[in-house]
């Protein structure tokens, strides 16, 4: 395989070009197919435009090996996607009387008969598609063989999506996985020249660096090298990387510390002033994040800082919320309240208003509990208050791995 | 103007169509062109693929009124935009001498010799081009004339794209702006319905329903009908919403939460189970929420949900964490600790496990406090963990805004 096979993802739907919703599914399947060493080339959002969509079809599956759409296949008719692949394949659309049949039980629950008719579309499929019944929903996925390879017709709803994108790539896409290296503290420029520097000439190992707010991720792919070679290569640049690299599996940084704390048997808790609830969300986002996570202080007034986490109101008049002294007595007091063994807390002025020459927006000092002992870092991070806030975050999970790796 | 500009949206990187990044820039944009009564048809994400970004180029220029296209304009040899954008329109790239002169200070800073030419790239633009200056960064914007209207260029950096941004339409898309009505608690078809019911056959006003979890937006937009004509409809949709409809302006849910909060000079504080910190996180994202939120408890474990906020270790015993009793003991603890007038609580199953025949996966008790008393709601949500996090922290915010509203 000298080189990866194109793949292409089109998501449809009004809601995605108006900005009302975030385009996840486009970006979940991206991962899952660079997962199964996929190369994707572009990811496209249409609105519910039969002929655009169409177009668009026509174009991508003559020129991709996979081309995966979600969305358009429900009863109503904005729900396009069936006759626009119909159009662009040049295919008829033709009954699958095994999902009609699921889908008589629904139809008995509606009162206008038009209604049936609506509902009866969604068992439509091209003629000659492999047809994957719904685990849960009502429209079926649709497996098409291409002029390029093939084309996926998946539902938008992601839980609906999920288990057939997973039996798809299963069955289909047997390739080497990348060895994904993600990493925090590091620029995505000394990234690419670390991994660089380790793959020298070495033939058939591809190289990507990808880069979030705090988040770097170096995916190696086999473009031929095999999998022993590309594990070699994985390992040593896992080592020139060093201690910022936080997992080897695309694993975030969040489920690592929660995967940590879990193994070791220990609790975590964070007081969060300028994070405002990110640090605690994240590690809860985590399903299984409560055998480690005991839960948190959002401090975001000064009084709760003294209320609930003990920090004396002298301090806070003396050096000010924002202070070395705060952050260790914040992370002092949540720690003694949930008895967790390893916490955080965050101080910090987000912005746009707040800052000062001496303390200016960007400034946050974090406090770190440990069975050692308590410690603290000041950091300035740029960007505004999200980004602000999504660094913070980041730094203060990070932290807590570098502490739980130590211990 | 009877029918709305056609607009498309092109953001370049490779992060992006590997699923690393979410495009927020791409929604940022759909929902500012949304904003100046353009018509987004597509939104694309390419990866720094010179050819395949040309080719597009090409296509959209000619068929949209407005193209704007974001990242590709480094220094790097990744940055494609500015010789893609010079192939599709088939213009050359000249230099403009006064964003040169800016660059020097930078190039000044760098060690190695080469950078300089590298660096020097950055102030290549489409002859005839208007070229925008950064306030921030260093990559100017550019707007072109195309044969179907105008291709905008900008940097992709959120904080140096949307000024550039606000600038341009501010200048050049002077449209009635669309009436935004969004709420929660009403399904996107019901929503659908009772807009059209009072549109009738009005000519004129354009209508977009959107739809993302627990959160249903109605667009109005003035296709003909002038602007008294679009605020009379606008008025009369809103009332047929009803309490539901919780902004008209396009504000957030946390927006209003906040803004009702800071009018009333009253203080908001919430106590998160199941949650985990993303209703304190929902709040704390809204600049200037300092002035109402003063926090809260994030009691993930049983013990702090005891420790922090009084919940009697009876109580949790025999009615259970998920329970009536303890989301009202939960919310009493957590007013009584802030001091706020106004403030949430939940706790509840958010998945996958830990679910039974009796307390669901999806089951959460939220408890209110007000001024006028304590309360509780049940409610069960569908969905995967993430679904249900997201709608139980919609609901509880709407508590919040409903409370505020009464008093």
């Amino acid at each position: 395989m000298p080189a990866r096979p194109h793949a292409a993802i089109i998501t449809v739907g009004t809601e995605l070009v108006t900005g009302q919703r975030l385009d996840t599914n486009g970006a979940e399947i991206a991962s899952a197919l660079l997962a199964s060493n996929l190369d994707v080339v572009e990811m496209l959002s249409v609105a519910d435009d039969i002929d655009r969509l169409a177009a668009h079809l026509a174009r991508l599956t003559g020129d991709c090996a996979v081309v995966v759409v979600t969305g358009g296949l429900g009863p109503t008719h904005d729900d396009i996607t069936r006759e626009a692949a119909s159009r662009a394949l040049k295919r008829p659309l033709v009954r699958a009387h095994e999902i009609e049949k699921t889908l008589a039980s629904i139809i008995a629950r509606h009162r206008e008969p038009e209604a049936a008719e609506h509902i009866l579309t969604q068992a439509d499929v091209l003629d000659g598609a492999d047809v994957i019944a719904p685990t849960t929903g009502t429209a079926p996925g649709q497996i098409v063989q291409t002029p390029g390879g093939v084309l996926l017709l998946l539902p938008g709803p992601p839980r609906e999506m999920r288990p057939m994108l997973a039996s798809f790539l299963g069955t289909t896409c047997p390739a080497t996985p990348p060895i994904r290296l993600r990493s925090t503290g590091i620029t995505e420029s000394d990234a690419q020249i670390a991994a660089q520097r380790v793959i020298g000439d070495a033939q058939g190992v591809g190289l990507t660096v990808l880069a979030a707010p705090a988040d770097v991720e170096v995916v190696l792919f086999d473009e031929g090298a095999g999998l022993p070679e590309l594990e070699r290569i994985g390992a040593l640049v896992r080592a020139e990387l060093g201690d910022v690299c936080y997992s080897s599996d695309g694993s975030s940084l969040a489920e690592t510390v929660v995967m940590l704390a879990r193994r070791r048997r220990v609790r975590l808790a964070c007081a969060e002033s300028c994070t405002g609830g990110k640090i605690a969300s994240a590690l809860t986002d985590i399903a299984g994040a409560s055998e480690a996570f005991q839960g948190g202080v959002v401090s975001y007034a000064n009084e709760l800082k003294t209320d609930a986490l003990g920090v004396p109101a002298e301090m806070l008049e003396r050096f000010g919320a924002v202070s070395d002294e705060t952050a260790r007595a914040m992370v002092t007091g949540v720690a003694a309240l949930t008895h967790a063994e390893f916490a955080v807390a965050t101080t910090g002025i987000a912005g746009p208003d707040g800052g000062t020459a001496e303390k200016p927006v960007g400034l946050v000092w974090f406090g770190l509990q440990t069975p050692s002992g308590v410690s603290s870092v000041r950091r300035e991070f740029f960007g505004d208050r999200a980004g602000v806030r999504t660094r913070a975050t980041m730094f203060a999970l990070d932290l807590l791995r570098r502490a739980l790796m130590e211990s």
